[in-house]
This record gives structure tokens, C-alpha cells and sequence, in this order.
């Protein structure tokens, strides 16, 4: 709990002691929606009902689309069915549909009872959509303008429609058969004439927009790269269906950032926050990569095991081994983990194979002669073997070209093969590079030392 | 290039070597000021002059924001002194700002020289905020009315000054010392009546601001949490200086989500994209860490070293040790993958640490017990050997139980002594993990075998 939450938390149970009903009413109305759900966490039920009674319906709908699924069940259990109603018909589509995702049936059902008709259509037409796409993250409350309409009426009918509405900044041209032909922001609204024609002010050509079916990440690109505050979504024969706003995409876009961290650390992705999600649950989605790479690295065991009479000649090759496996894993990951990433934000595609493949043959040069020469230096100065120094200094070469290179082509093989970059991460990587650098350093020790 | 990007070069060449410049302006007037920076790279230098000289002044100066530093050099030195400030001018300042900030100096000056003195200053007051500051990535084009205004004076202000701000739908209320004292979303002035006063219906209570020296980080995780278009930026004293717009949030969000990928792969952050860094620049963010990595490594040389009588006494050993290292390291990095990204996205904070522990623990019983068991059979199946057997599956478990332990537990510990969580990441996890693995499994074998 912050500090700002923590001060709100104790004037509201002030209040709520006092039975000073008007002064919390007031004060309140004025805590933003996002606030308001974490001070409820804080508060106990008793204090959620009175709080929540004393919101304007708007801003109770608002803080609702910001609870915990928890809460959410907890509140919804304390709300008669009027009161749940009307919350649920003040919400946004989109946040409702969310919600009904994310609770129990029983929950559902009393939610959808008291919801209105409409609503309750709504909701049932959103969730229809398939998981991460741009249908399920939609909402369809926009504001919609046809051509004829003049700047004046336009907004005569913002006004009517616009309090419902998740943004009225864009609005969006439709013909009688709902098909898009135009935007018009609100800005050029307020710098147009008042007896302007929208068919004269909007932007009708080159309009960008998504379809139901598309990825919802390829959402999050478009409003990264075209800086909008909302997107139209069409069906498959261009008429509107929806939009997507802004915050949606901005938190689209932190959630496959996660999935992307939790499949480059060989994990499943994992939908719900940690401290909510179970122990079983997470094992899970934690054993089966450990598994595969756990029967990959025996791989190298066999090789150790080959080079078994080396080592049994030169017993002081073994203390190398870390050293050599744990560089060669990451200097990979890093190649990787640069690859991965300028894939994921759009720097790097299939076709700049080459360019990676000889910029990480020269940095892994530099990088690897460095460690190299560094680490001879350290073998030679403490063992004063010049045999070994050279051995180690050699692998160590060879093992970090092996590994930057290798990191930095299979994310671009396994894009190119349409699977997601993201597994071609340091778990892999090192598995590979392992069987790679063992190889080297005992092949090497052989020539060099004439074991 | 993407398909759509194709088709607009195409049209837009055969426009250019048609000398069909009338119909080049009608057509290029529609296109995303994103997309024509795209087409822009696709052109040749005469072709660029040519389309740029075509574009309303507006979208030209939108076009520019959107330009690698190479291709605003290039069209920098391409334009005459007076189309430089004509673009410059148009700039919002913050885009100004950025693209000064990346240029070489001859190319500012000549920028600077041709700007109006208001965007000098402007440009030049921006350019004084410390990077990675909420100042940094503000603009100070924002609109601000007054309380005693009404709504219809606000309309009219709006729409005077309204084209040269980067938003307009949140306006701030100022006293006339410009302190922040309100904030009215152009949403509530279409809705409220004309003769309302600003004051009556701005949100006074709860605003919520940034100042300009808080990290540009803390902005974006607001920006999460509230669902804003725009958030006002204040000075020591609550003087409104500036906005942050969501466009910049988005980017600022991308930007350190790429600098956590590369710090939990252990480089340091580097800023360009990964084709338009040098390799000797690329060499040396990678270098450090791994030979600090290198260095440390070695204390697991010497446990290797230090139980060389156990395995000289029983080689079966040997073929394990990858794999133990590998499993623990594997282990130990989703641990710690999914408690840095935990408080990267404010789920995690530092008290949650004993749910951390116990979750860990708790987990890691499961996922350790279940690779134990998997890993034992599979050898006693392979070998035979039933003391290897056990050796083995007791290894493994203790090495995930302690794997996963640290892993959850070291980036809690960096946040609490005030460094990056992110650091904590695989590199440093397995190589303390493989100490402890070596440790174990000798160890172990030394008991359960009898050596």
C-alpha cells in the first residue's frame, strides 16, 4: 500500500466511524476510479458496502472494472440485485466482459440476471471472441457519425451518447450498412466550422484498422507504431464492430512482455499474478521445460564421460569445466536474448540474417579474445602452465564465437520455421553451447598437450 | 517493408516520375505521418525532397518525429534554411527536443539557427531535464485555461491554440502563479453546459501529478494504473511545467522492458537498436559482466577440484555434472525470471517476501521431487546402479529445492538494498546454484556411496 493510498484509506474509515455519510459522498467522488479499488482491498466488508453505496454509480462501475477478481466476487456477494444491475449496465462493455471471464458461474449467472438486455447481449457477443484476439479486447461503445451529419449535429449527438462511451476523442464514420468509411477526432471537430460536412473533414483514405480474428500483440504494435488513442475493429467485410482504446493495448502489450520473460526462462506462461497463482499450477507450468532440458543435458554427460582418459591424464583440467560451461551459456543468452528482443519490437526480421550472423562473428571475436587473453593470463600467472593457460585461453575463443553465434541464429531459425522466438532463449542455448564447449576445450587439450 | 507500406512507395514513385505533383500532394495528404516515415527509407534522395515538398507543413513535421536519426540527417542537409524552420516550428517540442538530443552538432546548429526563438527555448529548456526524467520526455504544449473561465470560453481558447498542442483532451486548470489547481477532460466539457464556470466542473481533489525529476519509469507505471491520455508535470513548488502523453508512456514502457531482457542476460543497457549499434560498442556492454561471471565461476572450479577423489574413485559420476548444473541453473532462473518481473509490474513488493519464500519452497518440493524420481529411474533403468540411482535423485532435489529458493529470494534481497532486481537474473543465480549443486552432489555421493 503507498503512501497516497494509505492517507486516503484512513480518512474514509474516519468517515465511515462517524457515520459522516455527505462528507464521504463528497470526498470520494472526487478519488480517482484506480484508487478507489485499491483503498476497498484495504478496507473490511462492512466499510466496502458503505463506500461503495456513497460512489456516484459512474465511478462505482469504474472502480469495478479495477478489482481483483476476488474482490470482485466478495462485492458482488454484498450488492443486492438492483444495486449489481446498475453497475453492471454502467460498465464498459469491454471491462464487464472481462469481468464475467474471470468469475466463478455462479457469479456469472447473477451477474448477467440483473444485467440489462443489452448488456447482457453485449457481453455475450464479446465473449464469443477467441482469447488474444483483437475481437476479445474490444469494446463496442464507440461514438459512430455518418457523412452527412455537420460538425454542429455531431456534436449534439456526442453529447447525447458521449457520457456511455469509452473515448469520444475519435469518432468514426459509418455508411448505412455500418461499413467504415472515415475518422474524425474531436480535434479537428473543435477547430472545424459548426456547419461542416463530416464526409468533408474526416480522413477517409489509408484508415488503419484491425480485424476481429487478428492477434491482439499485433494490436499493441499499431498503436505503438501510429501513436492512436483508439483503433477500429472490423469484421471481415469491413464493417465496424468495435475499437480498442489505448490503456487496453498499453497493458496487451506489458502482458505478452511477461509471457515473453517467462518463456525465455523456460516456463509455460503464466496467466495470473504469482502470489495468486497456486503451487501446483505453477510447478506445472514450471516442470515440463526443466525435463525436456534436464534429458538434453545428458548429452553432455556422455561427452564428459568420452573424455574421460583426458582428464584422467591431466586431472587439472577438470576445475575449468564450470567456467567454460556457465561463459559459453552466457555469452549465448545474450546473443539470444538481443535477437529475441529487437524480433519482438519490430527492429529485426528473418531477412537480416546475415547482418546478425556477421555482427555476432566479430563481437563474439572481440568479446571471446578478450576473456580469453584475460583468462590465460590468470591460469598462466597462478599455475604457471603454459600448456593449460593456452588450452583454456583457446576454448574459451572458440566456445564464446560458438555460443554468440549459435544465440544469435536460432531465434532467427525457429521465427523462420514459425515458432516464437522467445524459446530460443538461454535455457536451450546453453544446453547447445554445453555439448559445444566441452567438445572444444577436451579436443584442444588433446592437441595442445598431447594427451 | 510490409505489404502496405510496398503498395504506398509504388504509387508514390510512379507519382514522382510521372511529375504528377498535384495528385502526389491529394494522395500523400491521407497517408499516417508513421507510414511516410517508412516510405521515406525506401526512397532515394531526390524522390524524398520531392515527396517531403509535397506534404502539408503539419503532417511533414509529424513525418520527421517518426525518422531514424540517419534519415532526419539526410533530409536535414537535403532542405533549404527556411523549410528547416518551417519543420522545426511545427515540431511538438518534445519531438524537437529528441531529435536534437540524437544529431550531430553541426546538424543542431543548423537546426537551431532556422527555429523561431520560442522554439529555441522551448527546445533548449527541455534538452536541461536529466534523461530518464519525467521532464525529459514531457512537452510543455499543453492547453491550460483558467477557473473563472466558462465552458464555452474554454471552446473558444481550445480552438485558437488547440492545432499546435499534442493533445487537447485533457486541459489543466492554473492559477495565475500556474500552479496546477485542476484537470478537465474536453469528455466533461461536451457534456457540461456553456455558461459553466472551469471551477465548477474541474477535478480539483486528488490530482494526480508527476514532478519533473521523478524517473521517467515511475510515469509509465502510472500511466498502468490510471488509464490516462495524459498526465501534468509539475515543479518543487506545483507550477504545471509540462504533460507526458501516452504515446511517450508506450515507449518509455518498451524501452525498459528491452533494458530489463538485456540486464537479466547480464549487459549493460544499450540504448539503439541492435543493427545500429557498433560491434566494439555491442563488445564492450557484453564483456563485463562475463568476465565477472568467468571469475566467480572459478570457485566452482575449485569444488570440482576439491572432491576429485570422489569421482577418481567412481567416473559414473562425471556424466551427471552438466546435467545437475544445467537443471539447477534452469530451476534457479524462473524463479528469479518471475519474482524481477513480479515487481518490474508492481505485484511484488519487498514484505512479500515470506510468501515468496514459502511459495518457492513449496514449489520447488514439487518440481525438485518430480525430476528426482524421473531422473533416478531413468538411470537405474540405463545402469542398474541403484546407489547412483539414488545419489543422483537426491542431488537433484536438494539442487532444484536450493535452486529455486535463491533464485526467489536474491532479487528481493537487491530491491531491499536499493539495486536493480533485475541483475539477480540466471547469470548470477547459476553461478551461485552450480557451487551449491557440485557441493551437494559430492557431497551426497560421499555418503550414499560410501567413498
Amino acid at each position: 500500500m503507498t503512501e497516497h493510498i494509505e492517507t486516503l484509506v484512513e480518512i474514509i474509515t474516519d468517515f465511515i466511524r462517524g457515520k459522516k455519510i455527505k462528507e464521504l459522498q463528497d470526498f470520494a467522488a472526487d478519488i480517482n476510479s484506480a484508487d478507489l479499488a485499491d483503498i476497498m482491498q484495504e478496507l473490511d466488508n462492512e466499510q466496502r458496502v458503505v463506500l461503495f453505496r456513497a460512489l456516484p454509480k459512474d465511478l462505482a462501475a469504474d472502480a469495478f472494472s479495477y478489482f481483483t477478481p476476488e474482490l470482485t466476487e466478495e462485492l458482488v456477494s454484498l450488492l443486492s440485485d438492483p444495486e449489481l444491475g446498475v453497475i453492471v449496465d454502467e460498465l464498459f462493455l469491454d471491462d464487464a466482459a472481462d469481468m464475467v471471464a474471470e468469475l466463478p458461474a455462479d457469479v456469472v449467472r447473477r451477474i448477467l440476471k440483473n444485467a440489462s438486455d443489452d448488456t447482457r447481449s453485449g457481453i455475450n457477443q464479446l465473449l464469443q471472441y477467441q482469447e488474444d484476439s483483437a475481437g476479445s479486447i474490444m469494446t463496442t461503445e464507440y461514438i459512430d457519425l455518418s457523412a452527412d451529419m455537420t460538425v454542429e449535429e455531431s456534436f449534439k449527438h456526442i453529447r447525447e451518447v458521449g457520457m456511455d462511451k469509452e473515448t469520444i476523442y475519435t469518432c468514426y464514420v459509418v455508411d448505412n450498412k455500418e461499413t467504415l468509411i472515415g475518422v474524425v477526432t474531436v480535434k479537428t471537430l473543435l477547430l472545424s466550422k459548426y456547419a461542416d460536412k463530416i464526409g468533408d473533414i474526416m480522413s477517409s483514405a489509408n484508415i488503419i484498422s484491425v480485424s476481429t480474428n487478428d492477434d491482439r500483440e499485433h494490436v499493441a504494435e499499431i498503436f505503438q507504431k501510429y501513436d492512436f488513442i483508439a483503433l477500429p475493429v472490423v469484421d471481415s467485410e469491413n464493417h465496424l464492430v468495435g475499437i480498442v482504446t489505448v490503456d487496453d493495448a498499453m497493458e496487451v502489450l506489458e502482458e505478452e512482455n511477461t509471457e515473453d520473460f517467462q518463456k525465455m526462462a523456460a516456463m509455460l506462461p503464466i496467466d495470473e499474478p504469482y502470489l495468486s497463482t497456486g503451487v501446483i499450477e505453477l510447478a506445472k507450468k514450471r516442470v515440463l521445460w526443466l525435463m525436456v532440458l534436464m534429458i538434453s543435458a545428458t548429452l553432455s554427460g556422455y561427452i564428459l564421460t568420452h573424455y574421460q582418459s583426458v582428464f584422467a591424464a591431466m586431472p587439472a583440467l577438470i576445475a575449468a569445466i564450470p567456467m567454460l560451461m556457465d561463459t559459453g551459456g552466457n555469452a549465448g543468452s545474450q546473443s539470444s536474448t538481443l535477437i529475441i528482443r529487437g524480433m519482438a519490437v519490430g527492429e529485426l526480421k528473418i531477412t537480416d540474417v546475415l547482418k546478425v550472423l556477421f555482427k555476432e562473428l566479430r563481437v563474439s571475436l572481440l568479446v571471446g579474445g578478450t576473456l580469453a587473453v584475460v583468462n590465460a593470463l590468470y591460469k598462466y600467472i597462478l599455475s604457471g602452465d603454459l600448456l593449460l593457460s593456452i588450452t583454456l585461453g583457446l576454448s574459451l575463443f572458440a566456445t564464446v564465437i560458438f555460443a554468440q553465434t549459435i544465440g544469435g541464429m536460432l531465434p532467427i531459425l525457429a521465427k523462420s520455421l514459425k515458432l516464437d522466438p522467445a524459446l530460443m532463449a538461454s535455457p536451450i542455448v546453453t544446453t547447445i553451447v554445453d555439448a559445444g564447449s566441452l567438445t572444444f576445450y577436451f579436443g584442444i587439450a588433446k592437441t595442445v598437450m598431447n594427451l
